[in-house]
């Protein structure tokens, strides 16, 4: 089986795409932009959303769901919303085609056109608020803790399979609270939700912190980050939760009824991740033979595979410990398909990214034991067929914890302090990486620094040591460094 | 608290538009047609999805996601497809919006008109086939078995909540095989699936069937359906499976290398279900005092009400049945609310279709009983303490099959074996329901009825008995009768 996978050392953005396409987790569409998210890709992100839904569930949230559609109109409500990225997006100005008179096909009927344009949603902040007005009068209505798995359009010139596409799928969280430090409240245990799904589901470490007001979702107060490092050295943002202040109920003019019979304006949360996290996912664990999932998220986790082709003895060993497996929670496919031999099928699973491949010949038969190969390491040992079971179960544990743990390595390695702007040139350049430096806190140097080198302040740690010293660029005194990298 | 809701005597539409606003399942939104699913009724969603997602995967179909957007161009690709429904939809042109240059808002920017206009998928058949052109080469690729969860848009002109609206979820099946009959099967298995979830979850008896070829969905050679009958004596069409044969093959010219070598085009099927169901189950089941939910799909199944109020003694022990009941795997609330009576609490329970209500009072500590009422009869039960854990598991079983089979009783009630077209005139006016009639199989006949009475051939029953009679508008032989109503 030829794998043609580009290696990540000759050119990464290139090993991302073969990975993306050879391991069959998405193809490009016929829409410009907008991918076509294979079985294989959307059993991980189905992995995610399970997990994700628990989470949120679990600490009070409930689902609905808003209209895919936002009256032009209402972009046009919350100033700085639409000052910062509502612009380009997928407006709806007709709503019938008819039979083109001249006999080609179909053509649009002029005779539809609608009154107010329609804006396929970019996010839902708007149309959520402008129905939160109807649904709070008192503040016995509140906290509201909604969230949407949803769709959403953004018109991106460059796009990337699942890092960046006119089209995603994500989930958006909508919450209303009576007070200030109620939602703030929730943006940070969102934020830590974020956190131990990104790091304990998804094995890659990031760094929590909050976002620069240049780089804060528009029409946020603050905004909470978490980001990771990627194999390239560049960051990516995997998932953000703002503090809306009460920007959004003053624009859609929400308020309640306090508990002293007061009217309050109300305030907000929201916050997102998408099936960029897919993207994230692949980036951070992949390697040149072909996809690696950390356990907890992998669809099959384990393979067997009868060596060299299935036997009536071989199959019954095989669908014996498919179901021992089965009976432990772990999902698990024996490949018996006659058709290919054992090493195109280890080569394929390798491909595919399944955690453990376990090889039964008939040499193990006699001897009572099996092959176990990880995907990770390649590590290969026979173990005794009595205690498979719990090795297996182990196995997938420790691999969890280790591409967690090599992640973070590699992190810490590509992790620098750096306090000469001129250092900070250089090494952005090559080797790239995480930079933490200071900087003075004006949007001045910040968009000075970003124009001449690319990178961008990713984020203000939220465990930030203070720490006395002078911005890299202008020289101004700072008490402590920021984050900056190039990102995704 | 007062329900307001209108009596189905009075006024069954509205009735149902009171059932919808009153029970919290889905609001009015600020775009035509489109509605807000609300929590509630995105929960009774989320549990229908769930058992059919398992159904689906169980029977070896996995998800996909294609892209929201058809180019206008597919569109015209399968003719009948095209002509059948494809004109009322949402168009996009432009994929920008810009500052208003008169200082008022957001404009659409006219340099950003999009060279070929896109339309919001009314389904997906046009965009998958033209992806499965580059999916299937050879038999070895078949068959494929994909579904997707998605949002859909129809620019429809009436819209009712949940039954008609201009955006709505669903999911969408794609299959492609190598032989007519293996389509036909997957379309017939697919048909089965859809009875068996909403026979045996949403407690809707229907009947299978095939449409007649006026009726059939656009680009099909054959559509299998199942239809449900409302208590207003209309009917509801809750699930369509199509055997699309070559048709949508052809028009994407996807072929496929068969084992002997030669090439052919696929056979293809598509199927859905969709948000509409949660429409038929609320019609099918409520009651003037609100929604009744089947057991399997409520997402609250058992309420505990302390009364009059907690205390201590009362707060231990709803504890313990709460904790009892989950252990069983019952979804269980304990609504120790201070704020609420008993009277509004039982009201509002009632009103939100919570099947089983469990009210404890300090009399009932002392006789070691609770008191247990159900949702659909009404009835109140005092039961001891000891059994009633089992009793909870038992009736939540009883009342899923108490429910269907009263809505069988009903569907018996309400159908008639007409032969006499006057018979039938008057009959659909009053009292409607299913109407067994002979028909002579033409299209104008089908056409003169529907003109003439608003009914329609629901469909031509998969156990038809073959019966010797005339069509009742014509006087030409036929031999079985079909089912018709008046439809939803």
């Amino acid at each position: 089986m030829a794998k043609e996978i580009t290696p990540r050392s000759e050119n990464y953005a290139q090993w991302y795409l073969d990975i993306v396409k050879k391991a069959d987790l998405a193809d490009n569409s016929a829409v410009r932009g907008c991918m076509v998210i294979k079985p294989r890709g959307y059993a991980i992100w189905e992995k995610m959303q399970a997990q994700l839904d628990k989470m949120f569930k679990d600490s009070g949230h409930v689902n609905a769901y808003f209209p895919l559609f936002i009256p032009k109109s209402f972009l046009s409500k919350e100033a700085e919303h639409v000052e910062g990225f509502a612009k380009e997006c997928a407006v709806v100005t007709h709503h019938r085609l008819k039979n083109d008179p001249g006999g080609k096909g179909v053509v649009v009927d002029p005779e539809a056109l609608l009154e107010e344009e329609l804006i396929v949603r970019p996010t839902s902040e708007t149309i959520i608020w402008h129905t939160y007005k109807d649904w709070i009068q008192s503040y016995r209505d509140l906290p509201l803790l909604i969230n949407q798995w949803a769709n959403v359009v953004r018109w991106e010139l460059r796009t990337r399979p699942f890092l960046r596409t006119t089209e995603f799928l994500w989930q958006e969280g909508h919450t209303a609270h009576a007070t200030a430090a109620e939602a703030i409240e929730e943006a940070e245990r969102i934020h830590e939700i974020y956190t131990r799904f990104v790091e304990d589901y998804m094995a890659v470490p990031v760094i929590k912190g909050r976002k620069t007001p240049s780089e804060r979702f528009a029409g946020a107060v603050d905004t909470y980050t978490i980001e990771a490092l990627m194999q390239d050295n560049k960051a990516l943002q995997a998932g953000t939760s703002h503090f809306l202040g009460q920007n959004f109920a003053k624009a859609f003019d929400v308020t309640f009824l306090t508990e002293k019979n007061t009217n309050e304006f109300v305030w907000a949360t929201s916050w997102g991740v998408s099936t960029r996290l897919v993207g994230g996912l692949i980036m951070t664990h992949s390697d040149d033979e072909g996809l690696i999932v950390p356990p907890r998220l992998a669809p099959l986790q384990v393979v067997i595979v009868p060596i060299p082709k299935p036997t009536t003895l071989l199959d019954e060993r095989c669908e014996a410990i498919l179901s021992a497996l089965k009976d432990k929670g772990i999902s698990v496919k024996y490949d018996r398909d006659e058709r290919n031999r054992p090493g195109f099928k280890f080569a394929q699973h390798e491909l595919y990214g399944v955690p453990v491949r376990i090889g039964i010949g008939m040499r193990d038969l006699e001897n009572n034991q099996a092959e176990v190969a990880r995907r990770d390491t390649k590590e290969k040992n026979l173990v005794p067929m009595d205690g498979l079971v719990p090795y297996i179960e182990q196995l997938l544990l420790d691999m969890q914890q280790d591409l967690f743990n090599k992640a973070k390595k590699f992190r810490a390695d590509n992790s620098h302090y750096v306090d000469s702007y001129e250092d900070f040139k250089e090494k952005i350049e090559s080797p790239g990486g995480f930079f933490y430096c200071h900087w003075d806190g004006s949007a001045e140097t910040e968009a000075k620094i970003k124009e001449e080198t690319k990178a961008t302040i990713r984020c203000i740690p939220i465990d930030q040591t203070i720490e006395a010293g002078y911005c890299m660029v202008t020289g101004k005194p700072s008490n402590g460094r920021v984050i900056l990298a190039r990102a995704y």
